[in-house]
């Protein structure tokens, strides 16, 4: 994900060193693989691609490259990892310094962005281009950072009237925590299969040692991304040490009232960032939740569980006595980037969603789950009594009863209402609030095509899935983006696409819906 | 030195390893010492500073720097070495990467020009600014490349609004073959003696594996500086490996005419410029001779001399029967950076200065100098007759009979008319032509000078040596510059201070100057 900002500088954590080390036990084994560059290509305006630039496919250079040539190599596929090259000049001896500029790109449209021109809320630190100098040549140029992309642009910024330039030996050492070899998911219809393999493959992009929501930015685990990469990753890879690995960081490192971090750092140390986001918070149980259905697991049930506990103790202190959830304004919830609408059902639907699953794990555990039992009840009967709208057959958020996709996305999966109310509020939420309208994030839009399925209107979940996901594939997606706005295919969420992540984890989980509601496989 | 460039790619080159081996036999030693900042500075406004831009020490910064904070460190001296700090994070933790900008600079001029407008013939890639990122804080930056200064300025480009970051332990690893102990020349005027201690530094600061033209740029070995070099090393600090190594490096790798490359390059191989000055080939001659004045070592002699005569064989198939020096277009002389004066009789009288010399050393080997005494005859006798004008008491020089100070200077440095002609020809010379126009070499002032000195004009050697290199001084230099024009002291030869050497080692006689004719002292 990513987000304003909250700095929270006299947040006291407690740092549980047996969880810890039990998180170090488990972390998954990164998998190298040298991948090279397939061809040249050039960047060309196309209409309809990202950003209306695409790439057309261009002959090697034929000579050695001097000041101000530049070449684009396209690696075919979208990769993690570090860049090498072997440079060598020809021509007279070498006089100056060679200076290069290197820039990394996931996206056509990165290529042609202008970097200095970014003035965005968001570090300009991400921008992936080094500026390097090589004082002699023949040398292996290797750089030590991690890059993400599928295109290097490098342009020879200067050598001088003696000498020019030639690359060689250009490859890049791919890194993921994905298994090498896996079975993909079986799937009949052309663009659904299409959508799969990007699902996939950004899944795969984003396993490094933790989940990560995304390779180029912010490379960080995010409890909410987590919660949906463990779901596509049980779809497709089965993999649970990462999954453990990611969930005892969280569990470790709570803050010392029992709120948990909404992201957590992994280098050079473990450590909690001190953003906390209220629905983040309580989804360690909703992954544990998911973790242990996919894979009955005594031991990490045990041990995480008292955090979950502790964590819902917390969150029941921000529950009045009618069972409504009144948040503070410094422990917001999520729910979507945008804040252009009420949250507040939403966000009750979330704590009912996630107790519920809470109320199972106790049950897993032999708890008495009386008191958690009540608080539900008391939750679910003020969202039917006082947040749902008999006028429009639809959820009503805050003091000026706003209907938004969200909250009736929501409560569906909160299971507040039976089957056929579920069924007819999604019916409704089609025809009144569809096409929908400012969510730029594929984290909303799973939650909206999960809702359909399990309101039972598949064929609105599949249509919504193809013009969401399909249209990212169509504009040229080797993964999947950290947002995308099917009305506005333009919007770049921080002005410029060199900051913008392309391959973004909580856009992945279209191989996890296409599993579970369509194919109907279980696993 | 720096110049116009010549690709010459066809020129085939002779590789003589005997004489690779014994330069390799006499690489000085590398002294590293460390280095620290003195203080913090900010570039101000100065008129009288090289540019207008002076320094004024201002407070350490109280807090961590964030976006757009800059810190310019002064060392105190000029240094040429590696550079490294511990960085840290302060705040939240770490959820972008930090990127910076460290720009180094001999001179504050180049803290504040704009290095994206140089637009020179000379390679931006000169410029010393790297572009820095870093993932992973608190963590030492080591910067690979070498690099010569006295001011680092660097720029936080980016943190994140949640931190900041913090410099220490900064420091150089600096680097030279100059001796770490030395006698001071001793001087009693003061203006002299910081002359003369600005002189050592620049010459200490070129001194690495070989006699460097700049620390800064170009870092290479150049014959002509070279001989100037030397001179100064005898002078002050009397190593005599370091120019052992260059002047064997010279001759194992001339053209198979006999041709002596302008420069050599050392790294990654030894490799001979495909650029040929006349003056700078036939100064090799020149250096072995100072340095066997200085140090008789048959050796080297027996093993230079020939290089030197096959040169000087070479040489002579460009005089005519008259004596006259003809030389082809594609083998100029260089005397000076400026074009905009006639060079013939000044490259008339630097063979006559050579051959002087070259007739020496032949005699120290036993050989029969005879017919070098004839050509030296026949071409001393052509600049008498034909180049001395005798109206004006003056040298002149091409078709148009040009009357300027580089012919004068030379004809007086190779000694073709007696003593008091001399002091005539420089005291008219004086009259005439000073202040010198439109000559920015300390290459050319030294010659000048030098030719006060011996026409016995000590008063206006001494005169001249202050208003130059004393005016460096007083503008600022910790080290003398590659270029100055005194009439012109805002003069920069390639338009921007970025790729200028404010450090270069043909500005640095002033120390051999002063002790051989001042002092006048034997060594």
């Amino acid at each position: 994900m990513g987000f304003t900002f909250q700095i929270n500088k006299d947040v006291q954590f407690c740092r549980n060193e047996q969880l810890l080390e039990k998180a170090q036990a488990c972390i998954p084994q990164l998998h190298h693989t040298e991948v090279f560059p397939q061809r040249y290509v050039k960047a060309v305006d196309d209409a309809g691609m990202l950003g209306g630039i695409g790439v057309r496919e261009t002959a090697a250079p034929e000579d050695a490259l001097g000041k101000g040539d530049t070449v684009i190599l396209d690696f075919g596929r979208h990769v993690t990892g570090s860049f090498s090259a072997h440079i060598d000049h020809h021509g007279s001896p070498m006089d100056a310094p060679l200076w290069l500029k290197i820039r990394f790109a996931e996206v056509p449209f990165e290529l042609t962005s202008d970097i200095n021109a970014y003035d965005g809320w968001l570090s300009s630190s991400w921008i992936q281009e080094e500026s390097v100098h090589m004082d002699v040549l023949p040398a292996e140029l290797v750089l030590s950072r991690r890059y993400s992309f599928r295109y290097v642009m490098i342009t020879v910024m200067d050598t001088s009237p003696k000498w020019k330039v030639s690359f060689d030996r250009i490859s890049v050492q791919a890194v993921s925590s994905a298994p090498e070899v896996y079975e993909p998911l079986q799937v009949h219809d052309d663009m659904l299969r299409k959508i799969a393999d990007v699902s996939t493959a950004t899944l795969a992009e984003c396993m490094q040692e933790v989940f990560e929501d995304g390779p180029k930015r912010d490379r960080r685990l995010w409890l909410g991304d987590l919660r949906l990469q463990a779901l596509a990753d049980y779809a497709v890879f089965g993999e649970t040490d990462i999954v453990r690995h990611c969930m005892y960081l969280f569990a470790a490192m709570t803050a010392s009232d029992g709120r948990i971090s909404a992201n957590v750092f992994t280098s050079p140390d473990y450590q909690p960032d001190d953003s906390f986001l209220f629905d983040y918070s309580l989804f360690l149980t909703s992954v544990l939740y998911d973790y242990e259905r996919f894979r009955y697991d005594e031991e990490t049930l045990r041990d995480l569980y008292p955090v979950c506990r502790q964590m819902m103790v917390y969150a029941r202190t921000f529950v009045d006595e009618d069972g409504c959830l009144r948040l503070p304004e410094e422990y917001p919830v999520f729910i979507d980037w945008s804040d252009a609408f009420d949250k507040s059902t939403a966000g009750q639907a979330v704590m009912i969603f996630v107790l519920r699953q809470f109320i199972e794990l106790a049950g897993l555990c032999g708890e008495d789950a009386g008191e958690w039992q009540d608080l539900l009840a008391r939750m679910e009967r003020y969202a039917v009594q006082e947040l749902f709208d008999e006028n429009t057959g639809m959820f009503v958020s805050g003091a000026h009863k706003e209907i938004n996709i969200a909250s009736q996305v929501w409560m569906v999966l909160a299971g507040v209402l039976d089957h056929a109310h579920n069924h007819e509020l999604m019916r409704k939420a089609v025809q009144e609030l569809f096409p929908v309208h400012g969510i730029a994030t594929p984290y909303m839009y799973h939650h909206i095509v999960q809702a359909l399925f399990e309101a039972g209107l598949d064929d609105e979940a599949v249509s919504l899935m193809k013009a969401y996901w399909g249209k990212m594939i169509a504009m040229g997606a080797d993964t999947f983006w950290e947002a995308f706005d099917p009305e506005r295919p333009e919007y770049s969420p921080y002005g410029s696409p060199v900051v913008s992540s392309f391959c973004h984890a909580w856009s992945c989980t279209p191989v996890w819906l296409i599993r579970k509601y369509i194919n109907r496989e279980e696993f």
